[in-house]
């Protein structure tokens, strides 16, 4: 059986990266572990380690990706919640025979070889879950 | 200096707990360790700790609390995200030295003895953060 072992990130999206870091990292004290651009995906994302998961503040470059128009029409917060499993294929083969929407098919690859896919929110009562392993 | 030393929990608020836990429990597969009822917050919640985390689902239980408020405006889906801290009244005065606004002016305490505040969502870009002592 394929295991969630815990949450990896919250993707919180962003307007304002330099506002949001004065929030997360300045005031809270998260350290800023890196940040990257993510041209496939049209973003730059800031990684903030805390215990075994991160927050990742989500900044959209392109006025034209999926992530820009959620920012325009919901505002800024909370995007998804990713959690790690140690089998993607067991686990989406187990939510499609449960009847659970996937946005995709087949897992996606980052650029450092992560396997990822999401779930769509109407299956999961409105909240977008990416599984991801590492 | 006060520490963030992990996230707590993600808050995901749902209109139907049967239907929310046959995602979260029966198709992801996270166990559920509990439910509780909160009739001081007028919700209940089910706990599905995932690594050092938890996926919380809350429910409202009555019409006019700010949480059946929320889910009526914004649907179903992520409420808040809480993190743990080693001296909340220390982080509390580091937030408010920085002109973060504050829900709670003090901590305020579960029933098992926890110390817990929230920060408004409009210093955080978006964000409902809760804090969290042990």
């Amino acid at each position: 059986m394929p295991v969630v072992k815990r949450i990896n990130h919250v993707a919180v999206v962003v307007e304002d990266m330099e506002k949001a870091l004065s929030f997360w990292r300045d005031a809270l004290g998260i350290p800023l572990h890196g940040t990257l651009d993510v041209p496939a995906e049209k973003s730059q994302v800031a990684f903030l380690p805390t215990g075994e998961s991160e927050i990742e503040l989500v900044k959209p470059t392109s006025e034209d990706s999926g992530l820009a128009k959620y920012l325009a029409k919901r505002g800024p917060g909370m995007h998804h919640i990713c959690v790690e499993v140690d089998d993607i294929e067991g686990m989406m083969a187990q939510l499609k025979a449960k009847n659970i929407r996937l946005i995709n098919e087949e897992p996606r690859t980052t650029a450092d070889g992560k396997k990822y896919a999401f779930i769509h929110p109407e299956s999961t009562c409105g909240v977008l879950v990416e599984l991801y392993q590492l």
